[in-house]
């Protein structure tokens, strides 16, 4: 083995740990089973929708919908899969079980990502509407729609999840639709008073759906309750004709090829009557008598309970996102190493061509994106297993302040992690097309793809710029705390460092000649966030004294959001994910694996701190760093970028799956693009034949002649 | 008239000047005449082409496709369009006229673009091919090809320019498509060696074109003299089959619709024969005898007159961008108008919904892209204007100093601003994509499909990444000559602000209280960019020093690119947009426009300085700024990003091509949008139609036995 297939080995078996073998038969499976098509080929969307439903059915016959149900991928496969409460069996195992479980899946969920199915979204979707039931129904006729039911399973249910209408979406608590209880037939009426309040984009509605989720106003007699879930048929099940009252259809096309093989839909409510026991019943309820009933009396608990409920999508979506900006990167960093242009005249050659990977600016645009998709993968395992703890004490019922504290740890981390963690995509998908130049631009080489498959999610489940505000806002309560002299520790320990405030201040960067020390790049990172979090608070109680009380708290908030929230919570996530990389790369035992992977660590947090956008100039204007420092952390920065680029094709072998997957006709495992690139293009259809409608250029060409007076 | 009404009115005045009436005739003709299709909505590629071929063919029979033939847009339908050299018309004018005429063509073009027309970039390919036979060709035999030519307007010809292969872009001297000259038959041979030298990508070539003008290496009696261009025939022109030896095919798909509907082509030649006449021969020749004649002997300007052939594609694409950018901010700004969510509560209502465009983090991140469009807008107007002279006095033949000087000027500016330009329109189009929450995403926002189209624009027409390095170069040879105290002059000006360099260093910005002064910004711009352009011409300096001659320069280059050549460049450009818009600013005699714009000139300028990216840092470094001063400037960055805001709307209705041609369902013009929405997705096929698949879903699904052990 080369030195580079050695680093490659080592590097995977420390990332994949035991699950090498997962891996790879959830990759057999998707070769063999799941025949995932390319859906940029397949001419229009109801085409595409088709291949869609045909990946869904796969995907649930072969058991892979599951989010908590992994006996099977355990290697157990007679244990009991039909019990309702699979979490029951679940709790039984010790943690270090449940984790491993947890890996299993997500490994065969990453694998469908990499391959880009969408019929996982389709099945997300339908498990999301199934859990929420599960967790929030508790009616003998909700058990019908949980994951276990026969009915999930075969299909006769097949559910989305409608909270969004026409002219609200961020702001829920606005919504319009309406479920008024009708006291004399003991039942409700849901209804659409207007119909730019019916519910739209809903994933899976537009043409499948049997069933939705619908978030609705609860009303009795005449008093709004707030927001409340009600399970809705939506089509027959049988016929799958539309149901009277529902009037569902579909919300056009997307320019995305998989999201265009998502029905998103659209519904308004004529009147529609539901049963009393539609109503998902676990916190609050209401009676047949009309009585509204809440289950759970303490606030902050039913307020915490709802909030753990959401962050679930989020800590999802984000370790998704991550995981799919590595495709990128893994096309962009091979293409580079394999893509020759320009070379350096030597003496003996007059001109030598060298790979586009030698040219600092392509280090420098790739290289700190490669560095943070390993700190960000590191993280997002972590955010995904404490998400799983949260549930288990959900399920167990067990509300202590333990449990709120994590709850709200994991909603502030949730809140922040899938912005930062979409921007990171974003940015790097872009970046990796424009790095392989003008073939990164075809259908082909999957880059435009990725990335346009990418956009929704910096905007559903809370479009980052608004819940990242959430993050801001538990940190400022944190550094009040601090601030009056108390200690603040959270359960997962992401905030403890604010309370080194007293000792951070004044405190000056002290490196002179390098920044090779984790310390030193830990400190800088605590510093600036500590800084901007200060700024802003002082800005914000700034503005709140100087204007009448009700208006200036929502004001006040409203006018420190550029420069200071919005930095400060970035900040804060820079140093969260940084110290959490720090502690994954310290437990490695190879010393080639930890060094890379430390610099990997160092590169990100130094390039975060001076080179990854406008805040870079924080350091220098609190006094933390001179124009010295600045620039040999720059000078650091491109040296890392070096030193890296010259393993990275190493480092992406790591995580890289098999050619077919990849799915891009520049990034061969060979390294040969050219051969690949013409195997795609030869193959696709008509290549070389005439077009049908050539004759229209033969058809002789009229001079208008009224030109002049026309224009 | 209100007073917002007032300001757009009074704003399209100064913008469009005595234009309007061609602006709103060219509108007229799209909506009559051309009837552009949403390429989105037609279902595969075959389809799409076919309407390329359409519009391409309407844009043709409308005289719409000419370059210097503006005669019938000058109101003179009887001027003589078929001479063989219409420049030479063209240059009895007076400048005057010829920029009226310019600006009527770019109103036509640009409506056209807003119209999201892909037959306008077929007719550009098509003209760029007859345009380059045109000014690099002489025999007789190459005047079939001139624009003018009867065979050019009936499509008898259809042309594209091949000069990519699929190994070699950037790196043109590489190229390996060969022409050997026959003594025997006196005539070429064209080849490609090897499947990988095939020419890709190449525009028009996959399905259409009858011809293509072909670069290759000119091989005479084994000796190679470098590349030049031939007209190469294609395809039968009246059966359209591929002619004996030339393999051409279709070079895929793409997922961006309207590059979907362009033929993009690849060719392989197999010895094929070329008479020698098919040589462009207006510089170079080779005589039956095989001799190879230079007719410009002087290398400079021969270098010269090849550059300037270049600048024409990126002066035009960098406008067309800008001007493009426009459409997403008007979408993204009217829509934050319309859409209302969270609201600030007030003693009477406690709770009164707000537009998001009061945020201020909408108006952060959409005013100073608002506000850079502005200033490029002017820019690449004048960019423009300043080419055509120069292709005047090219046509002329008139070789003087100042023509050189000019020449270089607008390479480097063109090099410079296609950059930027593109690179702004691509953050912005995401950026507007993303303000507009969910429905940005939908294909009938536009938003999406906006963005995809820009994409290739970064890369063809010269990298971003490769041509920026281009004005490093110019500036620093300027900075040479400043340095050993000679004074530097430009014709257009741009780069005689170096003379002050002495002055500006060491001097440091006076504001105490506001950065409200075009002077002070106007100086921090120059600061930045001389200081960045010093620093790195220092640490070139440093790098060539210390190591062997012949391979320090190209390294020494390669390790200045990150934080030095690529930054100076940058902010170079952005001085130069700067006092480009300030010059058009101070112009207008309308107090209210002057102020609005004046404000967007500001915004832009000092958001680049302190907010754009990372090198904002630069003037604290620097010790231009202190703390204090770069505090203020963020705080003025929002503070007139709030002012802005106020009259957002009616900026962006100033410059918004009527509701047909803008083609947004979130953006219509009285702002009704939900309206809007239901308008486009009703009319969308089968909304509510099933399915015809749905009953996949009711085929039993088969519980898989061997998941275990294949998972
Ligand atoms: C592909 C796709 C699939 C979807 N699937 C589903 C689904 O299955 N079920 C479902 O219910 N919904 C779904 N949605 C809807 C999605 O959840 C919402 O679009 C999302 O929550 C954003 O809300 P919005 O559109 O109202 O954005 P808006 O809130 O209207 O945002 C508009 C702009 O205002 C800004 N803004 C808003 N509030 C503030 C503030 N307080 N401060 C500063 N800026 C602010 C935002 O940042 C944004 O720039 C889907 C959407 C898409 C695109
Ligand atoms: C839609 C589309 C239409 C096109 N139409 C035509 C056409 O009609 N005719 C035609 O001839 N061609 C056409 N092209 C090809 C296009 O002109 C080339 O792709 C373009 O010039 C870029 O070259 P490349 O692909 O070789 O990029 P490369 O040079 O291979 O770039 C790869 C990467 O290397 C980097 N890089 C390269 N050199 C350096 C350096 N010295 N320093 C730092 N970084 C460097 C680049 O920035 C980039 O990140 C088209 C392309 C597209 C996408």
């Amino acid at each position: 083995m080369t030195s580079s297939q050695n680093l490659t080995h080592s590097l995977h078996n420390f990332l994949f740990q035991n699950h090498q073998e997962t891996l790879s038969r959830a990759y057999s499976l998707i070769h063999d089973a799941l025949r995932p098509k390319n859906l940029v080929l397949l001419e229009g969307k109801e085409q595409r929708r088709e291949e869609n439903l045909r990946q869904f059915r796969e995907i649930v016959s072969l058991g892979l919908d599951g989010w908590y149900t992994d006996e099977h991928l355990d290697g157990n496969p007679t244990a009991d899969t039909s019990s309702k409460h699979n979490l029951t069996t679940t709790q039984q195992r010790t943690r270090e079980d449940l984790i491993a479980a947890l890996w299993r899946r997500v490994h065969t969920v990453n694998a469908m990502w990499d391959a880009g199915m969408v019929g996982q979204v389709t099945s997300t979707l339908h498990q999301l509407f199934s859990t929420t039931i599960e967790s929030l129904g508790t009616k003998e006729s909700h058990a019908r729609f949980f994951p276990s039911s026969p009915d999930m399973k075969n299909l006769s249910i097949f559910g989305c999840f409608a909270l969004t209408e026409m002219t609200h979406g961020s702001d829920t608590k606005n919504m319009k639709t309406e479920v008024r209880y009708l006291p004399e037939t003991q039942s409700f009426e849901l209804h659409t008073p207007h119909r730019d309040a019916s519910k739209v984009w809903i994933g899976n509605l537009g043409k499948h759906a049997t069933h939705a989720i619908v978030a609705a106003q609860l009303i009795i007699q005449s008093k709004s309750y707030g927001l409340h879930w009600f399970v809705v048929p939506i089509r027959n099940e049988v016929t799958h004709d539309m149901l009277p009252g529902v009037y569902v259809g579909d919300w056009g096309s997307k320019t995305s090829a998989t999201w265009d093989a998502m029905d998103n839909g659209f519904v308004w409510f004529d009147h529609v009557k539901l049963p009393l026991a539609s109503m998902l019943n676990r916190y609050q309820e209401v009676t047949p008598q009309g009585e509204y009933v809440v289950k759970i009396k303490d606030r902050r608990t039913l307020f915490g309970l709802t909030l753990g409920a959401l962050s679930g999508g989020r800590v999802g979506i984000a370790h998704d996102v991550v995981s799919r900006s590595r495709l990128s990167l893994i096309i962009a960093v091979r293409y580079s190493h394999a893509r020759k242009q320009f070379g350096e005249p030597t003496r003996n050659s007059p001109e030598t061509e060298q790979p586009v990977i030698s040219y600092q600016y392509q280090q420098y645009r790739l290289m700190p994106r490669l560095a943070t998709y390993f700190c960000m993968n590191f993280f997002g395992r972590n955010l995904h297993n404490w998400y799983q703890e949260l549930k288990q004490m959900t399920a167990s019922g067990d509300i202590t302040h333990q449990f709120l504290d994590m709850n709200s740890e994991i909603h502030a981390l949730s809140c922040g992690f899938k912005p930062v963690a979409s921007w990171h995509a974003r940015d790097t998908m872009q970046i990796c097309r424009e790095c392989a130049g003008g073939h990164g631009f075809a259908a082909w080489a999957r880059l435009t793809a990725l990335r346009d498959d990418l956009d929704p999610s910096l905007t559903y489940e809370g479009d980052n710029n608004v819940i990242i505000a959430q993050v801001a806002k538990y940190l400022l309560q944190a550094i009040k705390r601090v601030h009056q002299g108390r200690k603040v520790s959270s359960p997962f320990h992401s905030i403890d460092y604010l309370n080194d405030l007293a000792k951070f201040f004044g405190q000056k960067c002290n490196i002179e000649s390098s920044f090779k020390s984790t310390e030193e790049i830990s400190n800088a990172l605590k510093w600036k966030s500590m800084y901007l979090l200060v700024k802003s608070s002082k800005k914000l109680a700034n503005l709140m004294g100087s204007s009448e009380k009700t208006k200036s708290t929502w004001s006040a908030f409203n006018q420190t959001q550029a420069f200071h929230l919005h930095s400060a919570a970035r900040a804060h996530m820079d140093n969260v994910v940084f110290q959490c990389a720090m502690e994954h790369i310290q437990n490695c035992t190879d010393t080639q694996v930890r060094n890379v992977l430390t610099q990997c660590a160092h590169l990100f947090g130094l390039w975060s701190l001076v080179a990854k956008d406008e805040s870079s100039s924080v350091l220098l204007e609190g006094g933390y760093m001179n124009a010295h420092q600045m620039q040999l952390a720059r000078d650091e920065i491109l040296e890392w970028c070096r030193e890296l680029s010259e393993v990275s094709l190493s480092l992406v072998n790591a995580v890289a799956p098999p050619d077919f997957i990849l799915n891009s006709a520049i990034a061969p495992s060979d390294l040969d693009y050219p051969k690949a690139i013409w195997n795609r293009v030869l193959q696709e259809k008509g290549v070389y034949e005439k077009a049908k409608y050539w004759e229209i250029l033969r058809t002789p060409v009229q001079k208008r002649g009224g030109l002049a007076s026309k224009l």
